[in-house]
């Protein structure tokens, strides 16, 4: 039941945080052990092996599965049906959000029961932590002082395939779609994140031993709590049945609820025993001061997006002032989080790539919508989770036409991105795209589709794509008084009616003195409609008021006169709307070492991960059979043909079998090895092996390099290699 | 003279740490002018047009110009020799610290001179600036909320040529080097940085106005009134002399020195004239809190080496315990700078790479050293700025023959350094190599060389290259515990005496009993010297003194016994000593700017860049001669080609002639155009045309996307496609 209920937190790893902390608060994962500190410990998770089951969509077709799920559905249907005649209604926002709250519940137990029933594939996570840290891919930071949670160092082989998926990345979208990519500040004002609402809102609920002044993350310890009392011997079935309750709802509660149940539980802090305070609400961002003074404060960004609104009228200016284009933008951003855990997945600091595609509000068309048209993707809709419903398979082009997802953009960059994780080693199969449910969407957004990727953590959000509409750029212009807008073109030139109140400088310059400025000012403000009054009031009673600075300011026709006039225009002023992909950086990686994990068969000891050559650390790796000084030139010359095709790889000279020498090599993903023995003395070919398959064939020296640069950027695959060339004997390995 | 006085600054921006904060003071910028905000400002310098005068080295050969500079070299020489006689005679270091001050007053006004007869070649830093701005490579951070002085934004144009950068750093050094790439965490824990001397010795002087709490950099503070001071027109003869000494000595100050200056001076708050505080030590990391807790206190990163250097003992097992190895990161690091200015080149948030290579401490030779013994560098030695000479040109393999370079590795890093440096678009005329003087070398440096480019600012430090010795593994070794060292394998097996104090357990606990731990820990922790003391106290007296806990304890040979053996072994351990390669990524993309700025002759107007192809941001522009329906599916299909081979391109259909929009594209420095017309659709044939020389030639429209990306990544030259295809009729632009 461990084992589930940790898979079960399906919707709980949300990645951008707008999602999960200004709208619904997201469930948190259920890992309740403290997560551990030091050298050669285990990153968030305990010691045990720990088997879970993948492989989803696969069961998805047998009858008998659906059979005992029917109910669960049934279940939620029900729910979902309520919740949305409640909204119908305009029943009290009180009663839909209990509602909510219930199908949300409904939804865990199906997906809970769901992942229990899949066929019985084991997954060991503590055997692939172990390959990544003994080979260094990433461990935790500091360590030899004793390491500090939620931050992780990239070792040669993590930081290479960090920088190799960057660059696909930059491929598949800055290159491919033409974004402008730029690079901006970390360091961010308190002002910029005032008006992008996190300094305001960015929080989690904590609470603090009074004594000791440690930090629990609220809503986990009173998961860990009611987890722990119900397993108690003492605990009647209503408690436990209460229990449960409770942890299924924790995600929906407000800070009062939870602090009821604080007192109703007698709550106290873990280990010590000590009383807690009163919950408090804690900004997850870094706060720093820069400068010398002390006066300017600013925060470490929480996420990139912010550095290209605020460059909204230079990027736009670079792109001579069209729509729509798309900027895009690789780079650290920071949350201070109370308890981090799970590895890679939630961590204080971390790489994302985001794009901000800003575009006309009333045209979200996409010129190159038709290239995804057929592109068939695993949807989760908001329909779907409220009806009980699995994900489905759809094809793209139906799915906006349909209106399942919302415009022609939004479902171009989901469907991109969908061939971009697979393109670096997601596995089809355990990734889909699950839609908010109205209930969960942040406030700015209009639709929003999580591409979700399932780990043993469960199912992890790992890219946001939201459509965030006019939000944020709307918000800085409020801020700064600079107009974040477009131009854009009528279709024909509009004849439109001006009315403007027009002072009278000398007039009243004579009467107002210093304030006659003031005056003009509020008169230029006013809009058409105050101006339309304004206009009648003198005309009725030849004064009117204008309320100036908050006083309010007789005027007379002699100061202010009102004109109105027809003027043609050719443009009108529009302001952007956003569709924004927004990838995490390592939750991808994470989720790529999960899905190619991989033992060989007949050998549970000999592991290794199957990344595809493109995000694989080394491309290729220089094996002499033995150590032999007639096969040194051989391996230099190889090594720098390689190097001139920028082709990244491993020369591994030391003693031992070629079979451990592989062994080694497949550890750290290298697809490709080639291996130089006496044959090769005698005739300049050399072995060629691929290693997910272990196929091997003998190829000349002179034509290696390009055949290994074609494989390692996809423009050759291994099965043209392998019929093109003789195969090797099968070695043993 | 106010040029010269800026250009002078030859030695003034240190770029690593430790070698401006720990050591001596690096000199300042000589801008005074404070550094403005807002948006559509200039980046910290005035707005007038300042000429300046480049080609440093054309000079040297000029007889006339190496006579008007003899008495100064001799002025130099002379305080030099001083120095060295009193640093031989052990003079008191006060008498020797004054004498180098005075021997960096003569260097300076040597310098001066010597820059002020280079050959009059202008530059307008103004017109740069704006270019740079317009067309987005970089701008100030937040401009629309008043920005931040000392962060900036790259746009598209910056982004890519930064990117294009990091990747030919990466395959410049972690490919073609075999190094190990690791990317560590930013938020840094205290004692890390305390270890590593950054807590302590980080730091600039400051004052602050006691009214409105306003902070100035003190060297900057006093500099600035002085110069004012010698200007003013009641300035005796005497006062401008004292004042341009102060200035010239400022450098090699104390606090106390200084602060003595502002009250001989009554120098008070500029425009305010308030009050000034006393200097006050401004530790230059920016701080913040790990954690909810507020206990655990961190720092942004002020360089990525300590996280290279913590993560030691994993790199050496991941290179199976082999040294020399070497590691590197590419990153960002933040320092609080009191007063940031001079545009990219002094700024709080910045991208470095740096190389940590680990060798042996008594074995420092580099297995391809043999591959840069040609290679000339100008070296600028300590010894030649003693002496009041310039630097010269010597090839790498005669400066470390004759020791002027330290040794082997540091010299074939130098050598890879400055061919990386040209590679990416530096002036090799405008690029020397500065070795520190032994008083401005940091503590832990043995020998350090800074790479210097010349610019409008002075010779600006963009790479500094030092051995390190062993102090960072030293010092992280005392503060953990955990011992960073390595193995080294003896030449033959070597027998040696151990001398072991063994405990009698039994013994020591019925005595001491709790205490026996701290008696047993305190035996075990003795070296051998003092193992021997204590069996010597034992056969004499049979009692031995012990100090446990700084408490002297007695103890008997019932309680231990000392044991003498021989063992053999096979390896010793070595704490490895570390050369490092510190690139500033900022400065030499400013110097790279700056070396590249160029006006089309005869057309003052029209400026571009001539960056070279490899770091250029687009490769390639793609140009319909007109706005022709026909034109579309060539254009699209060259540009689908492009995207499959990685070259970035930009498309530009808008109107305007052909010739203005090479000029736009020149401007963001594409170096290679292809232009579609109607010849395209007789022959297919289109139009290559090369940035710098503004030649064009006719090249079938199959053959051009391989030639383009040839071209972009250095493979083919621009010369020989100008020779094998027809030259195109000359057009006018």
């Amino acid at each position: 039941m461990r084992i589930l209920a940790q898979l079960s937190r399906s919707l709980c790893l949300s990645w951008k945080s707008k999602a999960r902390h200004f709208a619904v608060p997201a469930l948190s994962l259920s890992v309740s052990a403290a997560f551990s500190r030091g050298p050669r410990q285990s990153w968030g998770t305990t010691k045990n092996t720990r088997s879970i089951k993948l492989r989803p969509w696969e069961m998805m077709t047998d009858p008998k599965i659906e059979e005992a799920l029917a109910p669960l559905r049934a279940a939620v249907k029900e729910q979902g049906d309520l919740v949305r005649s409640l909204k119908q209604s305009g029943a009290p926002d009180l009663d839909v959000k209990k509602a909510v709250v219930e199908l949300k519940a409904r939804k865990k137990i199906l997906e809970d029961k769901e992942l229990s029933l899949i066929p019985n594939v084991t997954f060991d996570r503590a055997k692939m932590e172990d390959l990544l840290k003994r080979r260094f891919f990433f461990d935790q930071s500091f360590a030899i002082y004793g390491g500090i949670t939620g931050q992780f160092d990239f070792g040669p082989m993590g930081c290479a395939m960090k920088a190799n998926m960057l660059n696909t990345w930059r491929s598949s979208f800055v290159l491919e779609e033409q974004m402008l990519e730029v690079d901006c500040s970390i360091l961010t004002p308190e002002p910029v994140l005032k008006a992008s609402g996190h300094v305001d809102r960015f929080a989690d609920l904590m609470v603090k031993d009074v004594k000791n002044g440690n930090c629990f993350r609220l809503d986990h310890l009173i998961k860990a709590h009611l987890e722990k009392l119900a397993c108690e011997k003492t605990a009647t079935p209503e408690l436990k049945a209460e229990c449960t309750d409770i942890v299924v709802k924790l995600d929906g509660m407000t800070k009062d609820e939870m602090a009821n149940i604080l007192k109703k539980f007698n709550i106290k802090a873990p280990l010590t025993n000590n009383e807690l305070t009163e919950p408090i609400e804690f900004n997850l961002m870094f706060a720093t001061q820069i400068g010398p003074s002390g006066l300017v404060k600013g925060f470490l960004r929480p996420e990139t997006a912010q550095g290209i609104f605020v460059n909204f009228k230079r990027l736009l200016e670079f792109n001579q002032g069209k729509l729509p284009f798309a900027a895009a933008q690789i780079g650290n951003a920071f949350r201070n989080e109370i308890s981090p855990r799970s590895g890679l997945i939630r961590v204080r600091e971390f790489t994302m790539a985001e794009i901000e595609h800003f575009c006309d509000p009333n045209d979200k068309a996409h010129p190159k919508f038709d290239s995804v048209r057929d592109i068939t993707l695993m949807l989760y809709s908001a329909c779907n989770q409220m009806d009980g419903k699995s994900a489905e398979a759809v094809k793209m082009g139906d799915a906006v036409d349909k209106g399942l997802v919302a415009n022609q953009t939004l479902g171009y960059f989901m469907a991109r991105i969908h061939q971009f994780l697979i393109r670096v080693g997601v596995d089809p199969a355990k990734l889909r795209f699950r839609q908010h449910m109205s209930n969960e969407m942040a406030h700015y957004a209009c639709d929003c589709w999580d591409a979700e990727c399932l780990t043993s953590y469960g199912w992890v959000e790992c890219v946001g794509c939201a459509d965030r509409s006019a939000f944020d750029l709307t918000q800085h212009t409020k801020a700064t008084g600079v107009r974040l807008a477009a131009e854009k073109k009528l279709p024909e030139p509009r004849t439109i009616d001006v009315v403007e109140a027009q002072p009278n400088k000398g007039a009243l310059g004579k009467e107002f003195k210093k304030e006659a400025k003031q005056v003009m000012d509020a008169l230029a403000a006013l809009d058409k409609d105050a101006v339309e009054s304004l206009a009648k009031q003198l005309a009725e009673t030849s004064i009117c008021t204008v309320n100036v600075d908050g006083k309010d300011v007789k005027l007379t026709k002699d100061h202010v006169d009102v004109k109105k006039y027809q003027k043609t225009v050719h443009v009108e002023e529009i302001i952007p709307n956003v569709i924004e992909p927004s990838f995490g950086i390592g939750r991808i990686m994470y989720a790529i070492f999960e899905h190619n994990f991989k033992t060989r068969e007949g050998d549970e000891q000999r592991t290794f991960f199957s990344l595809p050559p493109v995000v694989a650390p080394y491309k290729c790796s220089l094996l002499p059979l033995l150590n032999n000084p007639e096969f040194s030139p051989i391996i230099k010359k190889l090594s720098q043909d390689l190097i001139l095709l920028d082709v990244s790889h491993k020369v591994d000279d030391s003693a031992g079998s070629i079979g451990r020498r592989y062994a080694r090599t497949d550890e750290i993903a290298i697809p490709f090895g080639i291996t130089v023995d006496f044959d090769t003395l005698k005739d300049s070919t050399a072995t060629l092996r691929e290693r997910d398959s272990c196929q091997q064939v003998r190829i000349p020296l002179s034509e290696l390099p390009d055949i290994v640069r074609d494989l390692a950027i996809g423009r050759r695959q291994w099965t043209e290699v392998e019929a093109k060339y003789p195969k090797q004997g099968e070695v043993k390995e």
